[in-house]
């Protein structure tokens, strides 16, 4: 274990990766012991949009961006260390404006 | 678990992605419970030169691409269900027709 990351332990990994937007998003799902699924990627620099079953916590561990909510016009800012929650059953603008390394839980 | 693919149990996951060549690759780096190193990619649509530094064996889930070796001057045709084998300390062209996923087996 030569992570110099925190990780997450005991998982069951999906090596099947998810490409979205023509590869402007990919990530990796995976479950925790109980079940929960979440998802482990990246967004390079791009300008989209992401609609949301589940509500989401995106939580950024690399890069930065602007996010506006669906029925929002505010632009928020967002960077590594930080998160920002979407609900369900909806949709997120997004500007990422330095590649974003992400996990996103899912509510 | 409601994946449709094999997963790997039981695995440490390093959330941080692996990203290479301007995010040609993008990987996430996983360990068994017996801390084996593993990672699961992919590769986009592009003409690579990877080194090695471990042998590693490249297990492909999706697309199709074609590889040389170093030393080499035959090009071997590799899909979706196949894998290949790179020497350690060693590099390997590889042109990526269909955007490939694999997992990768270090030796």
């Amino acid at each position: 274990m030569t992570s110099e990351h925190p990780t997450y332990e005991n998982v069951t990994l999906d090596p099947q990766a998810n490409v979205y937007f023509d590869g402007a998003c990919v990530s990796h799902t995976f479950y925790l012991a109980d079940g929960t699924r979440k998802s482990a990627g990246v967004i390079f620099p791009a300008s989209l949009t992401f609609g949301t079953a589940a509500p989401e916590v995106m939580e950024l561990n690399a890069g930065a961006c602007r996010i506006r909510l669906a029925g929002s016009e505010e632009w928020q800012d967002y960077a590594a260390g930080e998160s920002f929650s979407v609900p369900g059953d909806s949709s997120f603008d997004i500007e990422v404006t330095e590649t974003l390394g992400y996990v996103c839980h899912y509510g």
